[in-house]
């Protein structure tokens, strides 16, 4: 199949979807017919997770618009290209692996003279292997003692992912006795994000891993040596505490500092590397090696999904699709991502990472500018947290924020007290529910103070529970929405040049070598 | 002076404004006229800190017209009477009073028969006095040992602020030697929060803050009987160990359950709240009533410089007028709050709610909808972590969005490391600096895909270290600034009617009085 990189504005299916006549949501979702949506706008996700758009602003000619929209853009087509090793990151002229660190979607992909699939599994069972010796005390500090904290270095993506992971999956590890370290994050260049954590852990107990593709990460070499200068003044050996998470031909590698190296490659960006060593490494040491490998299987068969040609069988596909057209038919910038679940609580933070520096671009694959608008601004926070704070704007503000809420049926721990004749976990879900009513429908009254509109678009995702295998599931549906809405889009969605320019200039100030506004700014700052 | 409640539309200032010329900003930024706005495009804070608006796009004419605007909308007037005690809060028909838990702005305001500022400064010596109790051991728990914890229980205003409050000072404080107990925070229904929380502590050296104005929030009296529960399980007297926050008239106010009640009143909503026992409590008994108190003197300094007339020595009620000139004139939707402190991590959390719950509305004063854009999305995560994060679409995406940084020349800890030739202070402070001129001017590049366009306007607020001081100016600005976009827009920033219909609709749910749509979405979550 001959690929065709098509900006979307060239594209008949397009132009027919924004003329297709709009969907007045309130509407559609009353009455019976609103049940019947319910039902029928649908798809099962992998491991018993559920995507339901029934509260999207679409209907079946609209529907049908994205599917023929879905078909000329080449979504199946392009994904397999990825996974089939075609060089799809244009920028940096690189293979995208990521979905390979937990499966082999198509054929076997051979690249720096190596099969790709093994390089990873490879990796993974270094580290599972790594793990086990910390937890059997076959690695210990140097007088002997078992390591009880695990502190991982890096930032971007080297940090929110694997940080959102870990909280997602504490408490459940602990309910399900396979917690074995806690895990601490340090990543901001500011000097107190390292010092704190470090005033909070007992460091000669702690394993570091130092995350960084290239080694030369400013913020986290600096974080490194901050940590290495803590070690040395508690009299400990630095060697006998770190690890590396990095590529095989970084700095890093093969320096005696480390008591081992775990490698990465260039075919796995930073937002997409938590199925890679960058997240297997740390919560491999906090949960078990089974645990990340649960995790992974259940990315692999949400990627399965991914595959279908039919898009009605395809949630990620479906998901971008109706993301697409609320951005370039509605308007609409911004989307909200609301779990209902506390231990999603940094969900949000990564998914923003992934979906802003992935497609927030404004050139398409070939590096000329595009007329369209590309990727959407994502926030959120928990429900029902948000509930009580900016769910006002999002009810009654002057824009319309569409919304991707998450609930689960079960908690994760289990404890659960019934006040007025329900469970915590009931209020928690009888909440989501009734948000997207309200939110969709609305309600009139004649006291405009008090009336709602509704109108404002949503979808949700349910699963029994959050686990290993969901969290993987809800994680590669993200991924690989943000993909197809890329692919859509046409543009790279795998470099992000837009970090560069202020690295650059950054480097300037710290060398005084500035003038004009940057110079003055720089004096403001002390610096 | 007799006060018009106008819609912005009716103002001729803002009509002008939006005929007047628009900026060029990286042109304008460029070379030594850049390096002049710098130093002149900025107003002293309190506290020694600085707002300046270099980077925003506006000049000297824009600028005349936002002070005519101030003028014509008679923000300094409406101020004044607010905090003169008129019924500002049209909506609820109240006096909105938080000012006043801070310091007295204007003349003495009675309310239910006291003077309110008595009231507040009352309220906060019996905090003072309960926490210096806690303290020096004369209230225990009926073992008679020291509690070393204490955990709010509440949700919205009654948790984000304190939260977000709790992190900005927890490091300061523990290296100035006045941290006292260690916070912690329980907030949403969904079990597992509270669950989590009370396995991460000793109850039995636990206080726990049940923070509920009415006494009636669901979410928050289910997390109570949560605790209760787990006291009792641990053979201790719930009412040894509980205290409340809550009004006068609430249920909580004389029960016998709490070892004191600490009085609220209906004049302070719940995102403004930070500086009443909502957030006195649990900040008194972690870090010291004196530490509160400059907390509350910083932002009582800063209120101050909201009641000048004079615009340019007023900076809320500048960076007011220039977010409404974002958001109305330039047509922004969203605002990004960047602080480069990681002690700041959830201040734009907070920030997030006291603005959109506050502005996000789309009736006026008096229930007639307006025809144009209020209250802004806001978000925002820690630089430099949002570097490696979401600034990407921030520098290259195809919306525009502004943005407000924070920074300060020194760290709170002050432990710091030199790597190439700067501490990490020092990176941090640089790449602010080179972040506002990046985003300002931009780069041209032959290379599309590392072309920069510039333009992208951007706010700072430069102190020399977060301390309680500083934070309180920091968060009376934001507070006052919503305030001012408030009455330009012409709307009632105190009220939040927005978060009724989910609450009806979700107990509907709970007595499985539903049909149609929301009866299907609630069978598929099992309720």
């Amino acid at each position: 199949m001959m690929i065709n990189w098509n900006n979307m504005d060239t594209l008949t299916s397009f132009q027919e979807l924004a003329e297709t006549k709009q969907v007045d949501l309130a509407q559609v979702m009353a009455g019976e017919n609103g049940a019947k949506r319910v039902k029928s706008y649908s798809v099962p996700m992998a491991e018993g997770l559920v995507y339901n758009y029934a509260a999207k602003q679409v209907d079946d000619t609209i529907l049908a618009g994205l599917a023929k929209l879905a078909e000329e853009a080449q979504l199946a087509d392009k994904f397999e290209a990825l996974y089939n090793g075609e060089v799809i990151n244009t920028g940096e002229k690189r293979l995208v692996l990521h979905h390979m660190t937990r499966g082999q979607l198509g054929e076997a992909v051979v690249a720096d003279g190596v099969d790709k699939r093994g390089f990873y599994v490879g990796v993974q069972q270094k580290v599972a292997e790594f793990a086990a010796k910390v937890h059997n005390g076959e690695i210990t500090n140097a007088a002997g003692e078992k390591f009880t904290t695990v502190v991982q270095i890096g930032i971007g993506g080297s940090d929110l992912g694997p940080r959102a992971i870990y909280l997602a999956l504490e408490n459940w590890a602990k309910k399900q006795g396979t917690f074995k370290m806690e895990a601490k994050f340090i990543s901001n260049v500011d000097p107190d994000d390292a010092a704190a954590v470090l005033g909070s852990i007992d460091v000669a107990h702690s394993l570091f891993i130092l995350v960084s593709k290239s080694g030369t990460t400013l913020e986290t070499l600096t974080n490194e040596s901050f940590v290495k200068d803590a070690l040395k003044n508690a009299g400990l050996d630095a060697s006998r505490h770190m690890v590396a998470v990095t590529s095989e031909t970084s700095p890093l590698a093969k320096s005696d500092d480390y008591l081992a190296a775990f490698f990465m490659d260039d075919y796995i960006g930073g937002r997409y590397s938590s199925s890679s060593a960058v997240g297997g490494a740390v919560l491999s040491l906090a949960f078990g090696s089974e645990v990340f490998a649960q995790f992974l299987e259940g990315a692999a068969e949400e990627d399965k999904l991914a595959k279908n040609k039919d898009v009605w069988k395809n949630p990620a596909m479906l998901d971008a699709l109706i993301g697409v057209y609320e951005r370039n038919v509605l308007g609409y910038l911004c989307t909200a991502v609301l779990p209902y679940s506390q231990a999603l609580s940094r969900f949000p933070a990564h998914l923003q990472q992934l979906d802003m520096e992935s497609n927030g671009k404004s050139v398409n694959r070939f590096g000329e500018p595009v007329d369209y608008q590309t990727g959407p601004v994502i926030f959120g926070e928990p429900g029902t947290n948000g509930q009580h704070s900016f769910y006002q704007l999002l009810h009654q503000g002057t824009s319309v924020v569409p919304l991707q809420f998450i609930g689960f049926k079960n908690s994760q721990i289990g404890t659960d007290v019934v006040i007025q004749d329900s469970t915590s976990q009931q209020k928690l879900c009888a909440n989501v529910a009734a948000q997207i009513i309200a939110f969709a429908c609305g309600k009139s009254d004649e006291n405009r103070n008090k009336n709602f509109e509704g109108g404002r678009p949503s979808s949700i995702i349910i699963g029994d529970q959050l686990n290993p295998r969901t969290l993987g599931a809800l994680l590669s549906h993200f991924e690989n929405k943000v993909m197809f809405q890329g692919f859509v889009w046409n543009v790279n969605s795998f470099d992000q040049e837009g970090v560069q320019l202020g690295k650059v200039l950054a480097k300037r100030v710290l060398a005084h070598e500035t003038d004009g506004a940057l110079k003055v700014f720089s004096d403001l700052l002390n610096i």
